[in-house]
């Protein structure tokens, strides 16, 4: 493995002795590293999404070339956040979280803008870790979409089990 | 409305004034009801889905009938759960979760069944909250798939937005 790389010494620091990390080690670490800012640290629920985000055998757990990918992932969409929440409230309002889907390329149609839009706030405000999961499932739901849909016509063939796997674990 | 329903004066109590539940009055109440019994109260999160799950104009809040209608299932999930937590230890394991499915009624493949038993679990072992929030989902998107396959051949066409508004709500 990479001894030049500044994250790997972390990584198996946080991992322990089975070489990758779980929900529980990456709530741990993500809270230590501070990623968070000011604002509401991970809740374990959070964790599980982003570790099911990429684990694709399934494991439950999330090697050092997923944990580098999500560690960008997390920079990308913290900048976003902070660029949505001028006042540093630590909260973001949905004309602005439709913004903010938007700048990411994802194009929704209003119905779906405002159905993610309900399901992550709190008294019509998202907080820093719901953004974070919404962002994760939007990217893992995209991502498993794209790789069916070989012929980009925005149409996906789903048999039952494809498709349970494909959104249970997120 | 059933002036005659005892449910009735229970739910206006918790719904004040808007005369429909949010996902906080939602955990207050089912905490107060004590329907989790010996285990683990439910977590924000499994309540926000079990709203998503009945939520079909995706308000974020929950009217009379579909309380009832949650309470109900509550209550057969709790005695399934309680069924197959033989020693009351608050969590079942991953071979007694996939029974668990099973006799729910769902056909599922075992690479699916795996997937499932993996995202719910903490060390090996599934507690009351993320067993509700499982079959909470598992009911949900199984109601989406359905309605979208009026064949009853096993297979649906979604196109982008559907299937995000039918799997990033839950
Ligand atoms: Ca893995
Ligand atoms: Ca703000
Ligand atoms: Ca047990």
């Amino acid at each position: 493995y990479p001894a030049g790389d500044p994250m790997w010494g972390y990584f198996t620091a946080v991992a322990g002795q089975d070489g990758e990390i779980d929900a529980e080690e990456l709530q741990r670490c993500l809270s230590q590293a501070g990623i968070h800012g000011s604002y509401t640290p991970f809740s374990l629920e959070t964790c599980r999404i982003m570790i099911a985000m990429l684990d694709r055998d399934f494991t439950g757990k999330m090697g050092f070339n997923e944990f580098k990918e999500l560690w960008g992932a997390l920079n990308a969409w913290k900048q976003n956040f902070c660029a949505v929440d001028h006042d540093r409230s630590g909260t973001v309002e949905p004309h602005e979280m439709n913004q903010a889907i938007l700048s990411m390329g994802y194009r929704l149609n209003p119905p779906t803008l405002n159905a993610i839009v309900k399901r992550y706030s709190k008294n019509g405000r998202i907080f820093f870790d719901d953004y974070v999961a919404c962002c994760v499932k939007l990217r893992a739901l995209t991502d498993a979409f794209r790789r069916r849909d070989s012929m980009q016509q925005g149409m996906v063939n789903f048999i039952y089990d494809d498709f349970l796997q494909c959104t249970m674990a997120i």
